[in-house]
């Protein structure tokens, strides 16, 4: 029985290679050459590269490829017409980071409780603070979560712990849930409006100067999305004039911010450049885990997941 | 039937007077004047005062006192040994700040963990980080926890949702559970060692250089309870030698921490300047609600609680 031909970055190496079953022929490439060179006979391949544009130049030329995995939740750089025209399955590294978001998230709203960027500021110039700059709990506030996804079911547990009342927007109505076309008059009851969306058409600028006069004025804004998700530039307004008491923005248009703009000078914007993903180490093994399980399934022929949509982009 | 003489603090009374039962005659004070006047007569008290000194004689001169309350944990301000010989029934505000404390703990352990402190160093620059300070989950992480009060349980609850595995430590072995004698001999197997138990002679100076060494050179400190509990020059040569790595110390010995302290200089010491119980707005609201339900406890006969040991101190 042949063996299918499965091209794997080098960096993956460690983590499958003692791992992968029978039937799997693997071939690792240590660089773009190497890869070029393998692609055109890979049925399986995991071509994550630094230049977007060399992986793209390697998955056009696995001409055979039936399936392409990534460890990034993002897809931007790949040719995905090509692919949809070839009918390759391609699966992505969806919820593999979605533990650590889920807890940046709680750190986000613990750290604008309790006003700790000004106790760490404190402690910058040896002061011992008499009183807590920030006096809020998490015990029995309002949240409301906005995308329901991996990330946003860790948060809802999380949240749950602290006894917050958390209120999630689905198209399923249900108890805590509001829908779609609920959720934006209902926006004033809520200590947390928290950001999980993806990044789509349909949420891009989806909190824009209306929702943020909706919030309270002691409302803080959570986003672990895109920066897309919310009109910057009313936000910051928000911010400005303390329509909403702060942010906690993980991300922003663009990033990296500009060392100039408005953002940065706003005491009630917290900004934590895009690193809530990034603040783990298990990255690679659960994406290397994943690729494993998904590789049985293959073989069973069942569905291989999380599956990329061609069309939608995630 | 003649009413019960009950003397609170003037600042107790917009929390309490219309809620008071029919049997009890409220007088309140403003002054330490008014209150030495009024203290014969007082069968109940809450004389909580600024001065601790004026407390004392408050106290002294309350002859008929069958109950004290107060609104702090602490007791060492009060003739202790006084009110056990004239047998008055004394509580405190043991676990009124409980909550906070909790989500103080977490919030300590999500900073490390995320290296968040760097995060807000580096938006004081308006540096975009590129990646992540501190790359570690609490997610399967484990804890050791010893105190397994009001505050321990509390901590608890929140970490496990987080899938911390939590270790505590009590008298009556069971499942998680490690024994007086048997915790420190299992400290190399922990990532989080937090101190949650109350000053006593028996927990004084109990994390020593001993208990320091035995942990993981990546396991951090976390002491909400007192000072006094950590041996702070063992402390010390334990992060500045990065024994361990890190410790979040919302208590120090001395309070406040002299500016030329070298606690101060450590970049591996988080100093939260005894803000944890602080920081929440609920305090008087809840210490209100417990007067009122042990007043109808009081009534009935039944044990008002939490009771202070006059022997032991808390």
């Amino acid at each position: 029985m042949s063996k299918t031909v499965t091209v794997l970055s080098g960096l993956i190496r460690p983590l499958v290679e003692n791992r992968l079953p029978d039937w799997v022929e693997p071939r690792f490439f240590a660089s773009k050459e190497e890869a070029l060179e393998l692609a055109p006979r890979a049925e399986i391949g995991w071509f994550d590269m630094y230049d977007k544009k060399d992986m793209a130049a390697v998955i056009t030329a696995a001409t055979g490829l039936k399936w392409l995995n990534s460890i990034y939740a993002g897809v931007d750089g790949m040719p995905l017409d090509l692919l949809a025209q070839r009918g390759t399955v391609v699966t992505n590294g969806a919820g593999i980071n979605a533990i650590t978001i889920a807890e940046y998230v709680v750190m986000g709203m613990l750290t604008v409780a309790k006003g700790y960027r000004d106790v760490v500021r404190a402690q910058e110039r040896r002061e011992w603070l008499i009183d807590s700059p920030g006096k809020v709990e998490l015990f029995g506030s309002k949240a409301l979560l906005l995308g329901y996804g991996a990330i946003g079911k860790l948060i809802e547990e999380r949240l749950k712990a602290f006894a917050v009342d958390v209120t999630v927007v689905r198209r399923s109505p249900g108890p805590n849930t509001l829908t779609p076309d609920q959720w934006r008059a209902q926006l004033g009851d809520f200590d947390w409006v928290i950001l999980a969306v993806p990044a789509t058409p349909e949420t891009d600028g989806m909190i824009g100067a209306a929702e943020l006069a909706a919030m309270q004025p002691t409302a803080t804004l959570i986003n672990i999305a895109r920066g897309s998700v919310v009109d910057q530039d009313a936000l910051v307004a928000a911010l400005d004039t303390q329509q909403i008491a702060s942010a906690f923005l993980d991300v922003t248009t663009p990033e990296p911010l500009p060392e100039d703009h408005p953002l940065w000078s706003l005491d009630n914007a917290h900004i934590t450049m895009h690193l809530s993903g990034r603040a783990q180490d298990k990255m690679f093994v659960r994406s290397a885990q994943r690729f494993l399980e998904n590789l049985d399934r293959w073989k069973n022929g069942e569905a291989v997941e999380p599956r990329v949509d061609l069309t939608l982009g995630y």
